[in-house]
């Protein structure tokens, strides 16, 4: 009786036990579906960013917050930033017919595209929260952005057959000094303009103002052989450019 | 002595055991980097077609065919059109004055947008090999390439709300039934136009004859309020419309 008691006993705790490992098993395949379904659905609303699909977003997604976290500070940003640019290098190298007049012209932005935002937002919720512009910009009145190092090397690289670069930025007029200091301590220098939004251009979207400064641009005679930008409206608009190169960037959105 | 014998050849046949397992793991760890190197570059290699960075590729980089084929034959590939369509869906919802005077107008590109090219290109090295026209061709006759579903729902959506329907296709004139039975087959009807290349148009690049296609829609007094496409020729160039969409497709280019 005894016997049949402790095998009965043993039998219940074999099944309770095998019960509970299924559970578990279950419990964390279903963990990592779900995990795998938030991954396509966060790279999905990433992949549409940069298609330009997804416009105006104010805040990246809660649910994606990590995942462009990961994204932007992975080796694959970088790898991808780095690949853009070398078709850029790999474009100037045969495209352009440079008159050597000191009208060939090349334009960049400036924030994520020459200089790297992402020690900023990566103490300040990395486009998860909506942006602080007062400190943002004391941020930026630091001077500590870091070079996007494959953008230093081919501003120099442009610089040195002739071609003249304009800046052309969203910063604000009140942040010209501590922009042009940042940009020389990060290894630039030798640009030819560097146009920063004044009061005036408040009204305008990112896009309009950026058009309006490459008009006067091509008003005083420049040849915009190409733009490099993080940003759909730094790229898009009229006057266009030969070629315009769009950085990967899905922390925020400026239209 | 003997046992001196046994206990020597115990420790080295332990050693080289022990430097076997070690090469082993180097040797794994070394072809798991490669493999991670390879990945990036490859998907480097796509999100830079998608930003139309890299323009013009007549093939798929041999060593990135696993990696496009990966993708484009995924639930990530389905889930970022699935994404794109989804933000069409929203604009259309709020953005147009539909003047319902039967001058509203949507433009669709077809393979890759309405039907999936992706049966041919999977026995067909997926973009690695030049495409050969003539065994494209006879794919396209046969008409069996099926309808993209997240494409085929918002046709109906949008001719549902009196919107006139326009494909403007690179496929040849030649191909014309194959093309509407296809079309027809996978569950498209009721659009009011499909342009298709004829031998006058043969001469032009793709986004110039897609750009003549609409300039003869605005001429009609169409108001083009949207444009659905692959590729970056089906959208850029003047006329253009109130929005445009890309859809992923990283398999060919046409310029």
């Amino acid at each position: 009786m005894a016997r049949n008691l402790v095998f009965i006993l043993a039998l219940t705790s074999l099944c309770i036990g095998l019960a509970a490992a299924d559970w578990n098993i279950l419990n964390k395949k279903s963990k990592n579906r779900d995990a795998s379904s938030l991954k396509i659905y966060c790279e999905s609303w990433r992949i549409n960013v940069e298609l330009n699909n997804i416009k105006d977003f104010e805040v990246v997604p809660q649910e994606c917050v990590d995942h462009i976290k990961h994204y932007m500070t992975s080796a694959q940003y970088t790898a991808d930033s780095e690949r853009a640019m070398e078709e850029v290098r790999l474009h100037v190298s045969s495209c352009c017919a440079l008159q050597g007049d000191g009208k060939d012209a090349w334009i960049f932005d400036v924030d994520d595209t020459l200089l790297s935002t992402i020690p900023y937002y990566k103490k300040h919720g990395f486009g998860g929260v909506k942006l602080n512009a007062t400190s943002f910009e004391a941020w930026m009145k630091q001077s500590k952005a870091p070079a996007l190092d494959h953008a230093l090397k081919f501003f120099h690289e442009i610089k040195d057959k002739g071609v003249k670069i304009f800046l052309i930025s969203s910063r604000s007029e009140t942040l010209r000094s501590a922009t042009v200091e940042n940009l020389f301590n990060a290894g630039y220098h030798g640009w030819s303009g560097l146009t920063l939004r004044g009061l005036e251009d408040d009204f305008m979207k990112v896009q309009q103002y950026k058009s309006e400064a490459r008009r006067a641009l091509t008003k005083e005679g420049y040849r915009i052989w190409g733009i490099v930008g993080d940003q759909w409206s730094s790229v898009e608009g009229l006057p266009g450019a030969g070629r315009t190169f769009k950085l990967p960037n899905s922390m925020y959105y400026l239209s």
